[in-house]
């Protein structure tokens, strides 16, 4: 196998493993995995130690899936009505890629793979929060990115675990106060 | 058995269930709770139809048991600062509760026992935090109480996730934050 096939079994391994927890597999099995990307059981072994391993991968996709979103939220956002207008729409793709897809969102940042243990993807991910939030607030930045992720990941878990019905709505008023209690946006 | 000892085994059963929790046991199943509290194995089904209502129970329990933490870190807070520090301190106290009995925690939000389940327990745990935010933002008092509680709730998930290891310490500024940005509590 060349090493461009081999790079390409990794991804196509990622990207049934991302599909396989989408119709809700908790967590597929290395050898449910071949099966479906219709390999050999043993090939996954060559991409992945164990199926950790193979988890902290998907993980990783998972946060440059929701970097692709937050990029392009902000982005829609700041050409639409500004600074506060971008962070506010980042708040609200956040919660639209738990609610999007709640299997992968729980194992991002389950145990075994959180998010300290993907750091490139993650970093990227929570790069594009930090960076609208920097540019609002540069004075106190740190402790209003981490304000920011605390508050969209508690609305997430609740919306996902049932304790909250109408998270898209209830949001709403929760991201306002976000963008001008903690981050104080520019109100253009 | 009196109607007295009745309750009492109740109490009993859930108070060996939150033990069990405590020393790791995920979800203590009907039979090792009768054996822990030294009943015949038939005698919790007469205080719980199943195990998930046993759970209830137990996650009602720990809303009793947070609500306290609250209350007593927000009497604390105003009598050694006032309104701003009583918040502050209903933060740290519901973030120490969530390291301090993190199994508990995390079945008082999972999904077949949610919050919205319990409702007499939950309500006055978060009643404690909604009548302090209340106090100080009167206008905006229902957005700010549930933007208080995602972002503790989202402090704590993280810490018992591994996403945060220092969240004692992170927590300060964020807490600080939430209290001048979004609650905009009285400096005194």
């Amino acid at each position: 196998m060349t090493e461009a096939e081999t790079a390409t079994l990794r991804q196509r391994l990622v990207d049934e493993a991302v599909a396989l927890l989408a119709s809700g597999e908790t967590a597929p099995s290395l050898r449910a995995l071949a099966r479906a990307a219709g390999v050999s059981a043993m090939a996954p072994y060559r991409h992945f130690a164990d199926k950790d391993a193979l988890m902290q991968a998907v993980a990783g996709r998972g946060f440059e899936m929701l970097g692709a979103d937050l990029t392009a939220a902000d982005e829609a956002g700041m050409a639409a009505g500004g600074s506060r207008a971008a962070l506010i729409a980042q708040g609200h793709a956040y919660l639209a890629f738990a609610r999007a897809h709640p299997a992968l969102y729980r194992l991002m940042f389950a145990d075994h793979c959180a998010a300290a243990q993907t750091p490139p993807a993650s970093g990227r991910a929570f790069g594009v929060l930090g960076l609208r939030v920097t540019l609002l607030a540069p004075d106190n930045a740190q402790a209003a990115t981490l304000a920011c992720w605390a508050m969209v990941h508690g609305l997430a878990v609740m919306a996902l675990d049932g304790v909250m019905d109408d998270v898209g709505e209830s949001a709403e008023p929760v991201l306002a106060l976000l963008a001008d209690g903690i981050v104080g946006g520019e109100r253009t």
